[in-house]
Order: structure tokens, then sequence, then C-alpha cells
């Protein structure tokens, strides 16, 4: 079937209080029309149309793809004349599917399902049963359940103020009729504006069927016009990926403590302690133990390793059997091989870390190149910036740094080396030395500290 | 109208297990009865009379004011008894509004409300209806809807059990009447006690009509008897805030995971992230992103500043478009200048810092002036303190300090300089020098390291 | 009475998709089955048995402890087929009380209760009233109340299926029935599985009394069948751990979100910040402040101090009035005397640090004795390993360790002695001297940097 999508992106959202359009706030860390331009994809239709207005310039630039269609609603007379604004793209098409930027939490299954049922032919409605559908327009059904009408809150009789069967807006057009029926959209209404909704009349008035859809949960269809309700979309989501982690095979210490922004691929029997957040690309390998209140981003973790409390991970590439924290801070290019451990406030970036290799305390690696079983003391710094450029330092197998060592690059430590602590290597080191810069200690007795002023 | 207001504030809230008395506790970081005498403030009262009793010297001491009057109850006898020990300084009072050092959450609007309803002729009581009022006080009212009597549970028939009016304690006397009514209170009951509650009836009795005026909420007139309580006060008074918040356009990624204790004023398009902790008077600008886990107390952060994870900021101000963090200490008196940068493990102290200058990675900086565009390396201490006097530091325009560096104050690196990695600056570098303090490396080749005990 | 426990853990838990067995995840960092023998074990019998099957080698080797009999099931067919695998070691036996490793937060007092009803001649059931009892068994009762039957889900009636009563399959047996009782149950059934549930018709049928019992809520016989339920169960379990804290006297600032993980022992007035997790044998003394994200292991903190955000304790002992944090690490072996100070980014381990000394900033103390008065100053590193060997830094009363030091062990400063910043400190100083390390500073004057390249 010619399947095209329009999505309408193109409201204000006044009641947010923002210079952000509506359409890019984000749920987890996506921008609602992300999520269901995402969505409309994994329906592969021929195409996908997103009717724009305020904040267009941004909401374009920001989510532009191949793919999109952007279509400009220069007035916003309501979400019939948004569809109408795209009909002119959708030559062809048998069924559009009419979706709404700020509703990200719909899920493909429902639309399928929906898309199903109403094939070229008929006017598929996706609708809700809903535990207060106060404001939402009902759905009349006659005797033999056939949809005959969506009346608004405000014409409802008494009698039809008890359906709880509610209409989410979400609507499958046949693409024979969508033009004709848009065509004939009236505005002669209390806003104003061309209702998408009075097609179902048209629809019942000619004899199309109107077949029905309804989503898992009335969360699936929820929109967020202000912040409160975007809290309640964001934790509505995080709720499902902590439902979807647990079924993989993931322990949550509390399901309501973990945030998953991106996607995250898990493997079996790893452990997530409370507070943690993953963000973008994230990959975890089996046993992996990750402690409390980490912030891991873009990173890859092998099996077994163990990411201690306080951790900071970015673009960071985690080797199997590794330790990592508490308050390790592992920024982009960091990339640890197996059984390597980056201990207490350190801080590494551009740096290969070899098997085995130790950084346990206090230190910041940069741009460093470090060979297997290397041991770098407390307070090692890698002065990889001369204040213009950027150097590299090279510390090779089985060397050990002294504590509190410059490593004053481009320099090179060889293998099985030692530096003495205290030491500021300036100049490159041979394997099997010693690396000394200190000057002579004086003891001078008797000494009294300074007065009190 | 010549309203006074009486706080009992005398009990001793044994249920606590605590030294504390029960109105110090604190819910979002200021006692109970803070907020009591807050919410009583703005009302503009012509006194403030507190009645205190148990631990009265350190609840006096604690929140001493000059618009308090402290009413000494030396026994506990009953409400009643206690309203009485401050009606002797409550003379010309057209109303007298009694209110509960440990019902803290209670709002202005609603006793503006009751004051207005009831004036200074009628008696005004704040009911609530209760979903469970189990325990409390019963409204009888009428087939008038007047009220009638305050029916405890225990005197209560069955059909006055069902009723889901409950009496909140709080009240408002009319001047006139107060003195007459209290003083002919009896004690012959279960507990021995003077009720205040018993006045309704001498106004019913009296065909003083009685007001009604209802809280927006049940929670609003909840109590604290013990921590279980106290607890339940401060996830509510949270949820309050959180509220707040969003309204005024900030995103919280979790509203059950923001704390704010004090003042947070803020601009539009703030995003907070989880588990972010505020405390006393905090300003937050527009555009400005605070990442998971950040402690901010006393700051002001200006527009566009970005506040990475695990952050910890105390009396600091910070400018335009700085980076913060993660791991970022900002202690008493620090203050960014536009576009400055505090990195990971850096702890910072009577610090200014310019216009585009870094601190970005494990250094102290304390008691120092640092200009603009100045690049401050990895592992930099100043070392302000002799041991017995602090000295300043200073560290003049585009300056370059090279990674662990020591700078013994008073000392001063000059515009332009250079320091070379592992120095200890003692004495002062001019303008456009290099300053190196450094013993020659030496590399000692064969060296064995010593041997396993 | 001559009690024996009989715990069923054989189960393989396909659902919770782990190479771990089912008992062996952790509530609370506990097995499962560790809490039930724990619970079994506080009702002193005669004997505690454990069915095991899959996984019985790693479960045995886990929770091995003098006190239990492991039993092998090679076999899954069914729970009265696992219960009688033991019945040969439980000659004597007045009472067998049948639990489950997979249903961990049973309470003793309940246990209790039901042994007592069911005595050594009646059979004891422990039942439970459901809000939705769907998929368990009915118990079904007679006019007199007494138990008559259990009704399987797919057996009842539509009036037993309104039944709310279910069954929680937690049994006592009188030990004069059992051998034949369990001798004589079926295995024809749709499951082909001998059911222990099928005694209670055997009871019934022989006029055994059936005695019942119910746990304080329906939360204490919940089991764990996949890490959906593990998560609600450990919820549950620190739900109550909040409570007890509480009502201890312990100010929690969100309830939700304090997590303990072994036995936490705590005074009064105790207050506890968001995001706390306790792990181990954790003792906290009256007064004492713990701020938010901190991790407490294994530690013993005295009166009065105060464990500021972010700081993570493990097999630490903190005097009193000590300040601790934020972001500092106390590793085991850490003793702080009364006073002293631990500030931030610094790290200790085996480290006695003496009454009112301090380590303020970027630190690493290790292998360390401390004296009193002692100020290390910011960015000091305790070079305590040679890449071989640990050696010890004693650093005497009142001695002040300048900024940026390194103290190569084994080392010691002497009582009020001196070190300069930036110094190496590779021989011992005396007492009441200055010990420096360091090469004389040259400022060149019009140095270049290099160039951008």
């Amino acid at each position: 079937m010619n399947l095209h999508v329009v999505i309408l992106a193109a409201g204000q959202g006044t009641r947010m209080r923002s210079s952000l359009p509506k359409v890019l706030h984000p749920v987890a860390g996506k921008p609602m029309l992300g999520h269901v331009i995402d969505c409309a994809r994994a329906l592969s239709p021929e195409r996908i149309h997103v009717v724009i207005g305020h904040g267009a310039e941004q909401v374009q630039q920001q989510l532009d793809a191949a793919d999109l269609n952007w279509v400009m609603q220069h007035e916003q007379l309501g979400t019939g004349h948004a569809v109408a604004q795209a009909l002119p793209d959708t030559a062809g098409a048998e069924q559009i599917l009419v979706l709404y930027g700020d509703v990200p939490l719909l899920q493909v299954a429902t639309l399928e399902h929906l898309s199903r049922q109403a094939g070229a032919q008929a006017l598929g409605l996706l609708t809700v049963n809903m535990q207060d559908p106060t404001g939402y327009g009902r759905i009349v059904r006659d005797a033999a359940e056939r949809v005959m009408a969506i009346v608004e809150q405000k014409d409802a009789s008494p009698e039809q103020l008890l359906i709880n069967e509610g209409n989410t807006g979400i609507m499958a057009l046949p693409g024979g009729r969508a033009a004709a029926w848009l065509g004939s959209l009236s505005n002669q209404n209390a806003q104003g504006e061309y209702y998408l909704t009075d097609v179902v009349a048209l629809a019942v008035a000619e004899a199309v069927p109107v077949e029905v859809a309804q989503p898992t949960s009335e969360q699936e269809v929820m929109g967020a016009n202000n912040r409160v309700q975007l809290a309640v979309l964001e934790r509505e989501y995080q709720a499902r990926q902590a439902l979807r982690l647990m079924t993989a095979g993931v322990t949550l210490a509390d399901p309501a403590r973990v945030d998953v922004r991106g996607e995250l691929v898990v493997g079996r029997d790893i452990s997530v302690d409370i507070n943690v957040v993953f963000e973008g690309k994230v990959s975890i390998a089996d046993n992996v133990i990750i402690e409390a209140n980490c912030v891991i981003r873009d990173s890859v973790i092998a099996a077994g390793s163990h990411i201690k409390a306080f951790s900071h991970l970015e673009q960071a590439q985690v080797g199997e059997d590794c330790e990592v924290g508490p308050y390790a801070r592992l920024r982009p290019g960091t990339c640890l091989a197996r059984g390597a451990k980056i201990g207490n406030f350190v801080e590494t970036k551009k740096a290969n870390i070899g098997e085995g290799s130790k950084v346990n305390h206090l230190s910041y690696i940069g741009d460093a190149e470090v060979g297997s079983n290397v041991n770098i003391g407390a307070g090692t710094i890698t002065c990889n910036y001369d204040g213009v450029n950027k150097h590299k330092t090279r510390i090779e197998d089985a060397a050990f740094i002294g504590t509190n060592s410059a490593l004053v690059a481009p320099v090179t430590v060889g293998a099985r080396s030692t530096t003495a602590a205290g030491s500021t290597i300036t100049m490159d080191v041979p394997a099997d030395s010693l690396a000394v810069s200190r000057a002579r200690q004086r003891n001078i007795s008797g000494w009294k500290r300074p007065q009190k002023k």
C-alpha cells in the first residue's frame, strides 16, 4: 500500500513558556518530533511530510533529513487545514496517516494495526478508553458498534459524556478521499478553525467504513502542552525503558531511578545501581556492574567490567574486566584494554591504556599511549598542551611513573623504566632506566613559621 | 482590621524521638515553625505571638525576630490554655488567628480567605474534606449548612462518623469575644485539658455566626508528629516546588527528584537534570543547563551557563556562558566572569576568574585574582596558606600556568607569561616571561627496581 | 516443639534470564535465599534443610553454613516431591515448616504465629487476602470458617473465583503426618507434578484441623520470578528500612531515595539527605549529618560528624565531630580521630589521621600515620609504593606539609616541622625543621610561546 505520513508540527506551544518550538522539547534527550518521525519511519512510508509553522526554520534545521518533506503552514487555521497543506505532495497515496509532533510515545505496532485496519478504503481512527475523558471528543457508536460520530465535549449530551472512548486525533485517511474531504471542511465553528475530526462525519455520510484501533495504554497517546505534561511523558518513557532492561536480564536497583536517553544495548546479568544516566549510544556486555550515580554517554563497556560510583564516561571504550572509578572521568577517545584500572579523581582523554595498566589516583592522562602493565602513580599529569599545540605522551610496557610526576609531551618513557616521584620529565627516558629530576632536599633545623598577622 | 496571630509551638513532640523541639524540625531546610511564621507575616498582622514551652529557649534563639512576641506556656494544659497565654498581649485585636507551629504547609491565600470570611464578628473555622477523617473532629452542620458543633471522634454517632469534613484546629477568633470564651473553657474531659475547639459550642450558644474556609488540599493542613509525617510534608513541599518551576518554564528531568530548600529564582528555558539540590538563595538565568547530581547553595548563575554533573557550588557567582564541572567545587567567594571554565576535580575559593579563563583539571585555586584568557594547567595549586596567614595569588591576563605548578602566595604571574610545568613559583614573574624552577633531568640506565620483600 | 524448616530452593528461574540461580539473586545486596535462611534461623529450629537443584553447587557454596542441611533434588517434580527429599533428615520433627527461597520478605513474627497456630497436631497454612488473587489457589472455607480445600484458579467455580484469600504455599506440616501425606501425593495432573498443596485435602479427609495465619501485608509473601518482580521486592524492602530508620529518630530527606543493604545501626537525630546508599555493617551515632549522594560501606561514624555530599566511605572509622567531603574517598583502614577533616578530592587508605588534623584538598594519603593538629596541604601525595613494596609515611604532631608535596615513603616528618611547597621529601625531617627540595626559580624575559602548528 502506498502510505504517506503527515506529521503536524506547526503549533506554538505557548504554555511551554519557552523560546524553543514545542515539538523540539525533548523526551529522553530527543525532540518530541524526532520520536514521532522515527515512529513514522518504522512504517516504511512512501514519504513523511512534516507540517511546520511556528519556529519552522529551527525545527527543520534540527531534524532535517533526506526522507522528510517539510511543508509550511503559514497560518495556523486548524488541523484539517494543516493536513491540507501537505496534500499537493501526496499524489498516489492510498493511505495518509496523520500524526502529531507533540505525541511522542506512540508505538509502531499501534500504528501498524491502525493502518492495516483502515487499509486504502476505510477511514481509520485511533481511539482510547480513558479513565477520565473530560475534554476529549467522544466516540459515538451505533447498536452494531459502528462509529457514527465524534462529539466534542461541549456538544455532548449527558449520555454521551459518559462515553469513555475518546478521540486521539490520530487518523488514517483513505488516499482517494482525502482531497475531497479536506476540501469540504468548514471553519464555521466557535474557534473558526478547520477541524480534521470533521472528516468522520463526512465518512459516515458517504457510508465509508470507519475502522478503529486502540493503543496499548492511555499514556501512548498523551501529548505535552506544558512542562508538567512533558515530565509525565519523560517518566512514562523511562518507565518503559526500565521495564525493557529488566526483561532483557538487567537488575535495576530502582526502576524509578534510571534514565536512558538514547540507545542502550545490554547483555545479560548486568547490574545497574540507583541514579545512573545513560545517554546516546551505549553498549554494555554481560556481567557488567555499574554502581550508583554514574553518567555514561556514547560508550562501550565490555564484559565483566566494574564501573564504580560517581563515574562519568563519554565516548569511551572500556575493555573486559576493567575497573573504573569511583570518581573516574573517561573523556572522549579513552580506550581501556582488558583489565585496566582507572581510579579516583582521574581524568583521561584521547588515551589508550594498555592491558592491566593502572592509573589509580588523582591524575590527568591526555593524548597518551600507555602500554600494558604500566603503573602510573598518584598525581601524575601529562602536560599535553604547551598553550598552543597538543603533544603526545608515550609510556611503554611495564613502566612505572612515580607519584606527582609531570610528563611534558612530546615525551616517551621506555619499557620497564621508572620515573622518580616528584619529577618533571621533559626528555625521553630510554627503556630499563630511572629518570630523576629533583632538587636535593635540605633540612633547616630550628626553623620558625611566620607569625600570625 | 486589627489582626493578631497566635502560633502554638509549645509541644514536645515525643514521637519525633529527638532532642530538637518538634517545631524546629525542618521542612525544606527551614524549621516548621519558620514556615508558619513566614505565612503569618504575609498577612501583615498587628503582631505575631508565638506560644512556646518545651525547648522554649532553643526555639526562641533560633527564630527570634523583632516582629515576634514570645509567650511562655509553662504547663501544657491544652490548646485553649495555650492561646490564653497570649491574650494579655492582644489588646485591641479585632481578630485573633490561631495557627500551629507543626503545620507548615499552610498557604497565605487560605488564611486570607479564612480571615476575610470571619471578619471581626464571626468565628472562623478552617475545615477540610478528608478521604479518611478518622481521628479528626467532625464538623456537624444543620439543614441550612450552618456549623452547629465539632464532635470528636470518640463522641461521634455512627452517622456523624460518616461526615468527612474534619476540623483542622486553625481558627479565627473574634477579638471581642476571645477573652470571655477562653476564660469559660473547662478542663472537665478525659484528657483534663482546655480545648480551643470548645469555643465553637460557645459561639453557637451565643448565636455568633461560624464561618468556614477550606484549604486547596488536605496536604496543606497536615501536621508532623513523627519523622514519617515529616517526610510526607517534605515530599509534598517539594512536589509543589517542582510544579512551580515547571510552570515557570523549567524542564525537570524528574519532578520527583529535585529538591529546593530556600528561594530559587528562575528564568526561562532552564534544564535541570535528576537529583539536583538547591539550597538557600539561588538565582538562575535563562538557558542554563544543570546536569545530574549537582548541589547548588546560595549562588547566582547567569544566562547560558552549563553546570555539569556532580558539581557543588556554594556562595558562588557564575557569569554568562560559563562551563562548570563535572566534579567542580566552587566554594564561597568564587566569581567566574563570562565564558570562564572550571573543570573536573577543581576547587576554587575566594577566587575571581576572568573572562574566558580556564581551570580545567585537578587544581586548587584559592585567594586568587585571575585575569582574562588565562590557562591554568592541570594539577596547579595556589599555596595560599603558610600555616598561619593566607596570601593572595595574582595571575594576569593571558598568562599560562604549566601543569603541576605550585604558586606560593603572595605571588604574581605577569600578563602573557608562562610558568614551566612542574615549577614551584615563589617569586613574582614579570610580564611576557617564562618562569622555570626545575631540577635537571637525569636518566640512569640499567636501574633495577627494589626487590619484593 | 521439635521444629524443622525445609526451604525449597531448587528452581531454575528461567524468566530471570540469568546464569545466576534464581534464589541467589539479591535483595538489598543479599541473596533472596539468604533472607529466607536468616528468617528461619530466627525461629531456632532443630535444623534447616535447603532443597537445591538448579545451580546447586553455586548456591551451596555461596551460603554454606554449619546449621544448614543441603538436600539435593535431582529432578524438579513439584513442591511435594521437593519437601519429600528432605524427609529422611527430619526424624523426630514435630513440625515441618516449608518456606521458599524466592520469597525473601517474610517476617519472623508471621512465621512464629503460623507455627504456634498449627502446633504439632494441626496443618498450618499461611494465607493472604489479596486485592487481585488471579492465578493463586483460593482458600475455600465452610460455614464455620474452617478451611475445606484449596482450589486452583483453573478449577475454581465462578463463586470460588470471587474468594480473595489466596494460598501462599507456606505451610507447617505436623511432623507425625508428613511422611504419610507426602508419600500419598499423586502426580496425575496437568503438570505431572507432585503438589504440596494437595496435603490440605488429605488433612481435611483425615479430619486433621487446618489452622491459618496471615502475614501483615501482601508484600510479605511476594516471590520473584523475573527481574521486574525482583525490583518490586527490593523497593518494598527499602521502604521498610526507611520506615524503620524514621521511627528510630532519623530524618530522611526522601524515604524513597535511601538504600540500606546490610545492617545499619543508628543513633538519634541523624539526618540523611537524598540518594545515600548504605552497604554492609554501618553504624552511625547521634547527630551525624550525611549529605546527598554518599555511599557508605562497612563503616563507623561517631557522634556529631558531618559527611558532605558525594563522599565514599569503605571500612572507615570516623571519630566524633569530624568533617568529611564533599568528594572525599575514605578507603579501608582509614581512621579519623576526633575533629579531623578530610576535604574534596582526597583519598585516604590505611591511614590514621590524628585529632584535629586536616587533609583538605586533592591529596592521596595511604599507609600513613598522621599525628594531631597536622595540616596537609593541597596536592600532597604519599608515595607509598615503589612498584614492588608498600612503605609507611609518618607525619608527627603539628607538622605542616606544604602544597604539592610528594612524601616518598618510608619517611618521617617530625613534630612541628614544615615542608616547603612543591618539595619531594625523600629523607626524614627532624622535628622543628623546615625541609626544602626545590630548584631555584629563573625568570626568562621576552620568552615566546611555541607557534601554532
